[in-house]
């Protein structure tokens, strides 16, 4: 917490850069603000406890704001926290320190389509989804498709270096993201140009991607775009287990077949996910794939890849469950279905590993949760 | 230069890290030692002037051999400069301040290959082409081939951000550069995890891959690999000018295509290369193109291509010209042809635009050559 003289002066001197009305003290705004998708933030909550506020929170229109909002934060020593979607699951966003929270909500404009180099320009607080259905519009899809899509938003992919569920074909955030414009702490602005790739010195992008806004603001970005793909198709195929499901994904990946969604559902998930809407049996591990592109280009890859999972003891469902999983890829972040539940606390985490390690990976944190008595 | 006492300071202490055998005072390594491929040096001989070079060389066989070195030469105060391969075209690895040479040429070896996950661990200091074959005779390829690989070393690959000519389909070095142990320059070692990739805060390697030796020494790598590809098939085309080859390209990779090879030559280049094996016409552009992977993906992705080029006025030369120059890819690097005629002097140079703005790149970079009467 600042001293009310100080927050006197915030209120003024922030008022001057951004308006009166686009600074808040209200308790309401900061309690929308306290929280993000970080379960122990619900659990908290839960036990009674209050979280962390900011002292306020401003709400910048442009990057010149931005610098200037960091000048005066430093200027009178008040700790400052970005927030932009309010979507992350590690609390990343949260005023832990109070002071200053930068919310990037109004900064969310399209700024330039480029329809030769297929790119896009943006500033960080467009949301996902709005970002994906602008460039729809053009023919265009950023390829970056996170479950938390109409929640999150540009500044928060990068910023804490996200993947989406077609991030096989498509990439991550750290291939997607050609150029950044960064408000350093200091206020300084810099650009890392949107070009392909260079090799002048490293590149100094990757130091922002990832830095959960503890390195500086990110204002603006310019991300790759693909063409709408003219075929996607669907294909579900069933393996007695996580071995076979996994073998499977490894032959196709490493063979060069590239499926923009893989992903193999434990028996848990299946059973979860799967069996209300589909036969499975218990144990039973289905993979989800989706193929994008050149209607030739699809039908080989999906014959190809079919071919390798029928080989690795895959029984075949046809379109029926990956499809079903794409039409409600969404919707379990938001409108939330995390914390409807009384007395269970969802959570989600990404875990990367290669090959040799993967399956061990798999069962330690499968034991590690069920010692927990989490399913 | 150091002075003399201080050299034979640095002569004793660097004998007890690496043994008296891996140390060099002579004038003979210290010239070979004084140029990489940079055109300036070549430039500066023939003009009669002495390069600068080293006051003593250091050959260590590990990586805490390397850390020693580098707190003697931070106790010493005395510069030090990382060479590896020497074949950079930037002069990067000339000790143009004196003092140490930290050759890293003794650190050849290939350390591991994991079968599973297809990677490979490897010394900084192994030349390409050794690193190349040592996979091949397991069935893989790294996919990095620059023209130099004969010459060049896998640390030199990270250190200078370096591209492949099969860039198009594997990647460039950062894409391909799992991990990474690095020689800080107070001496301590880091490691940057072997992983697909994390977003566990920004991705530390990306500091060091592009950073030309400043930031610390790299003294081993883990890259990706991939099975040497089932079929690789060669194509050439032609085009009336640089304009409908770009098109073609941009058409062919934007909608999903990655050919292995995509290298389009300008007038000029398709005269001196081309013209000598292949009957074109003045003004003609050869646009090489070559397909890795599963025998009907390359098919399938060649006709793909093939009917794209077509489309844009190419005249269709089938797998000579493409072929001709895989064959020949590395010829013009080492043994070097750069340097050998007396009155001229050869350099390369990589440009890097989105398509927006790459055929004015190409004619401005052209018409600055042309400028100073360059070919």
């Amino acid at each position: 917490m600042v001293d009310s003289e100080t927050l006197s002066t915030l209120e003024t001197r922030l008022s001057d850069v951004v308006g009166e009305a686009n600074i808040s003290t209200s308790v309401s705004d900061m309690i929308l603000n306290a929280h993000d998708a970080w379960p122990l933030s619900e659990a908290r909550i839960r036990a009674g406890e209050l979280l962390p506020t900011a002292d306020i929170i401003v709400y910048p229109a442009t990057t010149q704001e931005v610098a200037e909002v960091l000048v005066i934060a430093n200027e009178t020593g008040v700790p400052l926290t970005p927030i932009g979607g309010g979507a992350g699951t590690c609390g990343g966003t949260l005023p832990i320190y109070g002071g200053i929270q930068l919310d990037l909500k109004r900064m969310d404009r399209v700024l330039h389509i480029d329809h030769e180099s297929l790119t896009v320009t943006a500033e960080a607080g467009i949301v996902g989804i709005e970002l994906e259905e602008a460039v729809n519009r053009h023919g265009y899809t950023t390829g970056h498709t996170p479950t938390s899509l109409r929640a999150s938003n540009l500044g928060g992919f990068i910023a804490t270096r996200s993947g989406g569920s077609m991030s096989s074909l498509y990439g991550k955030i750290e291939d997607l993201t050609l150029g950044l414009e960064v408000v350093l702490p200091d206020g300084r602005v810099i650009e890392c140009k949107a070009l392909p790739r260079h090799s002048v010195g490293p590149d100094l992008k990757n130091l922002f991607i990832g830095s959960e806004g503890t390195l500086g603001v990110i204002t603006r970005a310019t991300m790759k775009l693909f063409p709408v793909p003219e075929k996607r198709s669907f294909r579900s195929m069933c393996f007695p287990d996580v071995h076979s499901g996994l073998g499977a994904i490894k032959e196709i990946l490493q063979s060069g077949i590239f499926p923009s969604v893989v992903r193999l559902y434990d028996p848990n998930d299946t059973a979860m996910s799967v069996s209300v809407h589909f036969d499975v049996e218990e144990g039973d591990c289905m993979l989800m794939l989706a193929f994008d592109g050149l209607p030739d280009k699809v039908d080989l890859e999906e014959r190809i890849s079919a071919d390798i999972c029928l080989k690795h003891g895959a029984k075949d469902y046809g379109e029926g469950p990956s499809k079903r999983w794409w039409q409600h890829r969404y919707d379990m972040y938001y409108p939330t279905k995390f914390t409807t539940a009384g007395y269970s606390i969802g959570d989600t985490i990404d875990i990367v590993a290669t090959y040799d390690k993967l399956e061990d990976v798999y069962h330690s944190m499968k034991a590690a949760r069920e010692a927990h008595d989490a399913v």
